[in-house]
C-alpha cells in the first residue's frame, strides 16, 4: 500500500465500517477479514477509520480481536485509526493498541445511555472527562460523539438544548472533535441546520463532524446539509452496514460509497475513489451474507 | 371511501406508483389489484393519482388493462387521475376512458427519446404539440415530463439549455405543469438548484413538478431541494418501486412513504398518512413478491 499521497478534500468521510459497520451484525468477521476490510477502505482513499472499539468483547462479540485488528492495519499510509472507548479501561486498551485517536459515545438521551451504556448521561460525562484528563500528552487526538442527537427511541425528540449542553462540556473538556450522530436515523435536514450553528457557537475550537443513519432515507439529504452549514467531517459506512440494536429491522449508516457519489457530483472532493468503494461495499456484503444497502454497486456509477 | 376533505397542503405528492412504480416490475398485477392500489392510495391521501399508461400492452404488458383499471378506480373523492399519453391514439383511449389528466413525457436526449420512444426528441415535441392542440376545450389536464433532464445513461450528462428549451417549448403549447424528472436517479441537489430557476422563467404560468428516481440514494435530497426552491409538486411511488428498462438492478421512484415522512418532520404539510402509506407498500411488496425499496415500513414511523 502506498497511496499516501492524495489530493486535499474539502469533505473528510471518516470511514466507520470496520466499527460502526459491523457492530450489529449477526455475521463475524475474522481478525483478517476486519484487516483486509480496513487495507480496502484505505486503498479506497479513506484516511481515517473507525477501526475497532475496546468494549467487552463478550458483550459485543462483533468487535472480539481490538489487539489483533490493530497489530493488522496498515501503517505508513497516512490513515489514522481511531478506537471506540467507554472507560478506563478501554482507553488503556486503546493506547496500548496503537490507536491514533480514540472516540467516546455520549448520548443525549438518559434511557438510551442507560439501556446502551449502563449509566446516566451525566455519569457518562463524568467517565469521559476523566478519559480525556488521562490522553493530555499521549499525543491522541479525542472525538466525542453526541449519539441520539437527532431523537431517541425511547425518550422520542431530544431537545437541541441537551444535545449543545453536551457539546459544552466536552469541548471544555478538550475534545478536539465533537461529532452530532443521527443513532436511529430519524433526522431530517432543518435538525442539521438547526443543531450545527448551536454546536458550533459553544464548541468555535473543536472540529464539528456528522454521523448519520439512513434508516428512513433522510440520511444523505442530512449529510449534504452537514456539507452545507460547514461541517468538513462525515461518518460514513462502506457498504452501508450497520445499524441500531434498538431497531434491529433497520438498515444502516449512509454508505460511504453513495455519499462520495452524491459529493463528487456536488462539486466536493473527497479522495474517494467511488469505484473501489463500491467493490468493497459488495466484498463486504457478500462477506457478510447480505445485499449492501449501498445503491452505487448496483446502479453503477454516473462518471461525469 | 369518503375521505374527500382534508388539510391544506404544502407539497402535493403524485402517487405514481401504479404507473411508474409497476411498469419496469417482473410481476403483473391484475386489474383488480391495480384498483386496490388506487383505492389504498386515496385512503393513505393521494388526491393525485398516475393511475394508468395508454401505450401499447403488447410492448408494455404491465400497464394493460388501462380502461378496465379507470373503470374501477374511485369517484367522487377529490382525486384526479392522470392517463400517461405518447401519441393521439393514446390521447383518445385517455378521453374514452375518462382520465382528468394526461402526461406527456419528452426525454432530453436523442438516444433516450429513440430508444424509449422510438423517435427523435424534435419528432417527440412535435406529437406532444399535437396532443396538446388536441386537449383544448377537452376540460382535461395537461402536464409534459422532461425526463433524463438530470442525465441519460448513453448521453451522460445533459446541458441544462436542452431541459430548459423544451420546458419553454412545452409551456408554449399550453402545458398546464412541467414535471422535470431524474429518469436514471444520478441527480443531486446542485442540479435542482440549476435547473428549477431556470425552468420557472421560461415557464412562469406552469405549474413546476419534480419527479426523482434513488437509484443511487439522492433521491431524498433533490425531493428536499426542490421543496426549498420552491416545487410544490413531487411524484412518489408506494414503496419506491419503479425503475428504469436501461438499468435493470437499480431501485425505482422515491417512496412516498419516506418524502411524506421527511416533508412532516420538515414542517411541510403533504396530507398524507405515513403509517398508512408504509402499510400500502409492504402490502405492495408482497404483492410482486418484492422488499420494498422504502423503509418507513421497516424502520417505523418516529411520531413526534
Amino acid at each position: 500500500m502506498d497511496a499516501v499521497v492524495r489530493e486535499r478534500a474539502d469533505v473528510d468521510i471518516v470511514e466507520v465500517g470496520p466499527r460502526d459497520g459491523l457492530q450489529n451484525e449477526d455475521t463475524l468477521l475474522s481478525v483478517a477479514q476486519k484487516v483486509e476490510l480496513i487495507e480496502r477502505a484505505v486503498a479506497a482513499g479513506a484516511r481515517r477509520i473507525e477501526a475497532v472499539s475496546f468494549v467487552n468483547p463478550r458483550l459485543v462479540p462483533q468487535m472480539a480481536g481490538a489487539e489483533e485488528v490493530m497489530a493488522g492495519v496498515p501503517r505508513d499510509v497516512g490513515a489514522s485509526y481511531i478506537g471506540l472507548v467507554l472507560n478506563r479501561k478501554g482507553l488503556e486498551r486503546a493506547l496500548a493498541a496503537g490507536v491514533d485517536e480514540i472516540n467516546v459515545v455520549i448520548p443525549a438521551s438518559d434511557e438510551f445511555c442507560q439501556r446502551n451504556q449502563g449509566c446516566s448521561v451525566a455519569d457518562m460525562l463524568s467517565v469521559y472527562e476523566g478519559i480525556a484528563a488521562d490522553t493530555v500528552g499521549t499525543g491522541i487526538t479525542v472525538s466525542v460523539t453526541v449519539s441520539t442527537a437527532f431523537g431517541c427511541p425511547f425518550e422520542g425528540d431530544i431537545p437541541p438544548e441537551r444535545v449543545v449542553d453536551i457539546a459544552r462540556r466536552a469541548a471544555e473538556a478538550g475534545a478536539d472533535e465533537i461529532a452530532l450522530a443521527d443513532t436511529i436515523g430519524v433526522g431530517v435536514p432543518r435538525q442539521v441546520a438547526d443543531l450545527v450553528p448551536r454546536v458550533r457557537s459553544v464548541a468555535p475550537a473543536a472540529t464539528l463532524r456528522c454521523h448519520f443513519h439512513n434508516t428512513r432515507n433522510t440520511g444523505y439529504a442530512n449529510a449534504l446539509a452537514a456539507h452545507e452549514y460547514g461541517v468538513t467531517v462525515l461518518d460514513a459506512s462502506v457498504g452501508g452496514f450497520g445499524g441500531c440494536p434498538f431497531a434491529p429491522a433497520a438498515t444502516g449508516n449512509i454508505a460511504t460509497e453513495d455519499l462520495a457519489y452524491m459529493l463528487r457530483r456536488s462539486g466536493a472532493r473527497t479522495g474517494a475513489d467511488v469505484g473501489e468503494l463500491a467493490r468493497t461495499g459488495e466484498w463486504l456484503g457478500a462477506a457478510l451474507g447480505m445485499q449492501p444497502p449501498a445503491l452505487l454497486g448496483r446502479a453503477g456509477d454516473f462518471p461525469t
